[in-house]
Parts: C-alpha cells; structure tokens; sequence
C-alpha cells in the first residue's frame, strides 16, 4: 500500500531502519576495523611520523593497484590534490574553470587558489553531475575554439579546463564528458573526492582526467584522518606532482635547493599508516555501502513522492552517500525534514548551497542552472556509514 | 692545547661524542615516549580522527597555556599558519613583505600564495635572524611612511609587513625590530615555525606579531606527523583565523553555507592527538636540547675556528638545531665536512640556500645581504636529537 508523503513518515522510516543510538546517529562514521592500529604502532615505534617513513610509498602504490592509474601521490587533503591537478595542467591567472555549481567550495576554492575564475555548470539529473549535452551546447553558444585553446566570446579570457566532481560517489556521463573537453580544447580534471571505488564502464573513476584528485577526509568511504591524493597516468606529470607537492625540493643529500614555487602539501606518515589499513577494506565497504542503498530502497519503496537515488546504468558506484530525492512537490518541506530528522537524532543535510550564491562567487559567469536549482531543493543525504550494515539492520 | 681545524678532526670529534648508530645518526628525529600510543589509540577507539574529535581543541589549549598567548589554532603545517598569518594582517597581491633571505623556502612561499613579492632582508651575526639595525637603516633610505602605509619608493609597491624567522630556534631581538616595525607602520608577523620553547626576554616566542606561526614538522622539537599553529592575542584575529582555516563554513546544524574564500588546513584529530603527548614532554625535550649544547661546546671547545653557536643573551633558547659556526677563512672546507659526515653516517647539513638565488625569487627586491652570504657558507647542522642525551652521551 502506497504512503502518502509527510516528515513524519519519512522520520518513522528511518527510526525503524537505522540502529537506536544513545546520542546522534552520524551521516558517516569512519569504520577502524582492521590493521589501523597495526600500523599506526608500527609508525609511532619508528619513530617516523611524518615526511620519511615507508607506509606514504606504500599507500601511493596501493591507490594505484586499486584505481589502476599508474601514478599517485599522496597529499594533505582533497583539496590541495585539486589545487595541484589545476597547476598541472597550467591553469592560470586569469583563465576561467568550468565546474558544478552543485559541489563542494573546494573545487572552486581550488580555481581560486590558482587566480583563475570558476565558471558555474549545470547538472544533470541522471548523475547528480555535470551535464555533459547541456554543456555542449552552452559552449557552442559562447566559446571560440581558436590553436591556443577555447575561449569565452563573453569575458575575453580562456576557459581552460572543465572539472566534473562525482556527486556522492556517483560518476558522471565520463565518455561524453571527456569528448566534448577534447571538441572545445579543454583540459578535463575529475574532482574524485567521492568517488573512490566508483567505478565508469568498469574503469575507476580518475582514468578520464588529464589528472584527478581524492579525497580521504574524516567522511570519506576510507580516510587517513586529513588526506587526498593526484593520480595521472601520465609520467611526467606524476613526477611533477610529486616535486610540487614537496616544496619542489632538488634531491641532494644535503643541500636545500628548491626549483620553483613549491606547497607542503605532502601527507604524513602516521596518515598514510592509517590510510593502507583502511584501503585494505575497501571492498568490504563498498559491498556494505551498496548493501544499505538496497535497504533504504525498500524501506522507502511505498512512501510516494520520495525515491532513493540511484546509480546511472553506465556505473557501479560506491554509494558514498544515501541520498533522497524528494518529489518536485515536496521540496519545500526539504528543511522540515531535515530539522526533523536532526532533532531526533538522525544526522542528514542538504546537499550544498550552490556555489554561485556563496558571497566570493555570485559575480562568476554561469549558465542557467535549472536542474542544479531544483535538485538542490530537493536533495536530503541520509546516514550512510559503511558500519550500519553490519549493526541491527541485518 | 688547541687542536688545529680540521675536517677529520670534526668528525673524529663528532663520531667520540655521539652514540654509534647502525645506520645513520639523524640530524634530528622525534622521541615518543609519553602518551603517545594512549591518545592515538583513544582517537581511532572513538572513530573520530579527522574534523570532529576533542584532541583539536585540547591541543589549542596546551598551547595557548604553554606560550601564554591568547588564541591558538591548529593547522596542517607550518606553511599553512604562515599563509593564513599573511591573509590576517591583510597582505594584499603586489604588496611587499619583508623577510630573511636565510630561512626555510616556505617563508618565501607564503608570501608568494599571497600574491605579494618576498623582500629579503640581511641577518645578524649574533641571532641568524632578521638584523633590526640594518633593517631600519635599509628602510630609511627605501622606504616613504604614509598615512596608508610604508611605501617601497623604487618600486612603487606597499610594503606590508616584516616576517622574522627564529632561526634554528633562536628569537630575533623582537624588542627592537618591534620598535622599527611601529616607526615603518609594518605590520610584524613571528615565523616561529622553529621555536617553540624559545623565549625573548622572559617571553615566549609569538609574543610579539599581531600574529605568528608555528610548526609541528617531523623534524620539530614537538611533531604532529605534519602540522602547524596560528597564534595570536588579539580574538577577531583568533575567531577569524579559525574560520579561514575551516573552509569559512558559518556553523550552522545541517545547511553548507560559506562566506568567503576559506582553506581546508585545519589539523585532523589523529595528529593532534600525538601533538597533545608531545606537548607535555616539551619541557624536558627542551632540557636535553640545552644539555646537548653544552656537550658539543665542551667537545668543540679546544677546536681552533669552530664555534658552537649560542644563544643570544636576552634569549633561552630551545636550541632546536645544534649549529657549528667555521670561521671565515675555514668556510671553505664546509661543503668537504658536510661530505665527510653524511658519509660518516652523521647527518649534518647547511643553512639553506639564501632565497635571492633560487629561480623563483632572483627578481625580488633586497637589500645588500653580506651577513646572510657569510652565515651561509659558515653554518653546519649538527645531530640534534633530544633523544641523544640521555644515550650514550652521559
């Protein structure tokens, strides 16, 4: 029997399904359950922490066994992984980036850290991501494609590079993406955040990108405390990666000696220590995190005007968030249900406030925005903890 | 009898006072021997390595009572805290800074994130740090105080703001080039990366920027794996230095809202979980430092044109790194000893390349630089261990 949409029905759902926890049941709680404290030991005992140490190598090559991308090299964080992967392929001052509006303030902070001017993209329905038709065609209506690149008939300045991020795990339209950077000139780099162990077409997301950047943040599927990481498949551009990243230092046995404009943006070991225990999971996580969608989807299979998103066909995604879509309809109970829902202990967001109606970024150039609008009216992540599955639910 | 200089004689010398070491004898490496191990435990136990956690704020504390100044606030790396130092006192692109010429690349760096111009100021013999008297002569023959500022008169370009750097952890004499900042409307900005437990005058280091920055390096006397402080007096400062390092998110239950340009540097809980165990150890970290000086300087003492580098008198200092100072006529033997102890198993290494002869940074404007120049050939770092004074030594 279908139930009618209301707050309290979908507060009902979610109280029955999820585990009773005494204080605030998390949107994402990191699961520790196997050699993290192995080798966090092992790190503390060797005293090495932070720049040497052997576990920062270890982690770099694990992310390339498991992404199948040749070269990795791990960083600080997301976001400083997209700051690189824009200097790599030579975003400058002045040059616009084409990113979601729909996404983290990273990957525009990222753009702006270069001097570059993030350029607002609208997102499609089906991955939560950038459009890659309506792209298209919006570049066809203000983009000449000259030898020296693309460039934006409206502003004068270069469009440099487009810049898809995989919203909650789940990949964009990669191929149709990737043709139409290669018809306009531009540079693809994937915002691969959320997305590790997503995979496109049976390829890991991050293969499509000149160079793509992850995140291993506290509420990533896998995290090292504060972490991320570049990969490439191109040599060179890994090497590079690797010396900008290091304060671009000339090895030497002891001389100090640095070539260019260089960031600390190395991880350290102890991080890296934690992020080979939790790599070593990875599968099992996303079994369960694929397991819970299967969950919500029958729990939430009767409730009109609600659905449970679900990955495009072309993807196996890593389902790093939940995420319910709320019927145009009901959007506007959207902040009911999430004040709801918090109170009653149950941690769920929004998805983010796009980007161009932050302060820093409402004079940015954008194309309509109609389907990012309307779907963050209408997005509301649930909890999605890969531990879940393995409590009360089962 | 005084021995003449030689090469073998350090070395020999070098090799008789440090312990044996199957491998190579690290010019500096960090001592776990606190509650290391109980607090990372704690913090994987708890699930929260990353953003949430209590070891952010409780670390933040241990520093604010340890330096005695206001506001503390942890951050990713030193580099990053001197990054956001800059963005503080409000140092604009095309403005200028002054900093050392003889200091570690990231002073530089972050000046350079900034979009402003380093200008590298000579050191003094008796401190290795920014020479106040030099300073204020330089600036009187360069320099216009206007209403808005200090103006560079050849280049036409503000000059925002001076950065000293505790070199090898010994203060700059803060009173007087306090004193130059205040005639020349600077704003002054401690690079304390390296003195943490170095105090001026009773005071610690910190003390007198309108901000400062610190930095829990692996090679620090006080590790993080990586990391780095904000330290500040003034509160808006503290609020606001909290904020940029925080991605700018205005708290708020479940909305993603941002009010300005932020950076991702907050420090994860994991690594100031290890910062809270070394901060208690500190003090006696900073007792052998002060104990192995007087080691080398007994060793050193009969050793005709090496001198072990000490404190300046209004200082104690945590003697971070162990400093031999060759005589001028002998400054050509440095590299043939850096060679000798590397070799030797003995790590040891130069100051750094002074910044005016690096590619990225020989345009920028300077000063003559004749003391840095000397300095520069003459320094040598020595093994600075804490843990090597309570081995073999004694």
């Amino acid at each position: 029997m279908t139930k009618e949409f209301s707050v309290q029905t979908i507060v009902t759902i979610l109280k029955r399904v999820l585990p009773a926890d005494s204080g605030t049941l998390a949107l994402h709680e990191p699961s520790f359950e196997g050699n993290e404290w192995l080798y966090v030991m092992e790190c503390l005992d060797s005293g090495w922490v932070s720049s040497a140490g052997k576990y920062v190598d270890r982690f770099e090559q694990m992310l390339r066994e498991y992404t199948g991308v040749k070269h990795a090299v791990a960083v600080v964080n997301g976001t400083a992984a997209l700051h690189i992967c824009l200097k790599l392929v030579d975003v400058q001052p002045g040059d616009e980036v084409l990113i979601p509006a729909l996404t983290f303030v990273a990957t525009a902070n990222a753009v702006h850290y270069c001097g570059a001017i993030p350029h607002f993209i609208d997102s499609s329905r089906q991955t939560l991501g950038l459009d890659p038709v309506k792209l298209e065609e919006y570049l066809q209506e203000i983009a000449d494609v000259r030898k020296d690149g693309c460039w934006n008939r409206r502003t004068g300045r270069r469009i440099k590079a487009a810049v898809p991020m995989h919203t909650f795990g789940h990949p964009v339209d990669l191929d149709a993406l990737a043709a139409v950077c290669q018809r306009f000139r531009l540079e693809l780099v994937e915002d691969a955040a959320e997305s590790l162990g997503s995979f496109y077409k049976g390829k890991h997301t991050g293969h499509w990108g000149k160079v793509s950047a992850l995140s291993f943040n506290g509420n990533k599927i896998v995290t090292t405390g504060g972490g991320g990481a570049i990969l490439t498949n191109d040599e060179a551009l890994g090497r590079l990666a690797k010396h900008l990243t290091t304060t671009a230092k000339v090895p030497h046995a002891w001389a100090y000696y640095h070539d260019m404009v260089g960031y600390n943006y190395r991880l350290p070991n102890i991080n890296a220590a934690l992020g080979c225990a939790q790599l070593e999971k990875l599968p099992q996580f996303i079994e369960r995190k694929r397991a819970l969608v299967e969950v919500y989807r029958q729990a939430f299979a009767d409730v009109e005007s609600v659905q449970v998103f679900t990955e495009p066909p072309f993807a196996k995604s890593n389902y790093w968030l939940q995420t319910l879509l709320l019927d145009e309809r009901c959007a506007d109970y959207r902040d009911e249900l999430l004040d709801a829902t918090n109170l009653a202990g149950i941690q769920t967001r929004p998805a983010w406030t796009l980007l161009h109606r932050l302060p820093m970024y409402e004079e940015c150039p954008r194309m309509d925005l109609e389907v990012a609008t309307m779907l963050e009216k209408r997005i509301v992540n649930i909890p999605s903890s890969q531990k879940l599955t393995i409590t009360s639910i089962f």
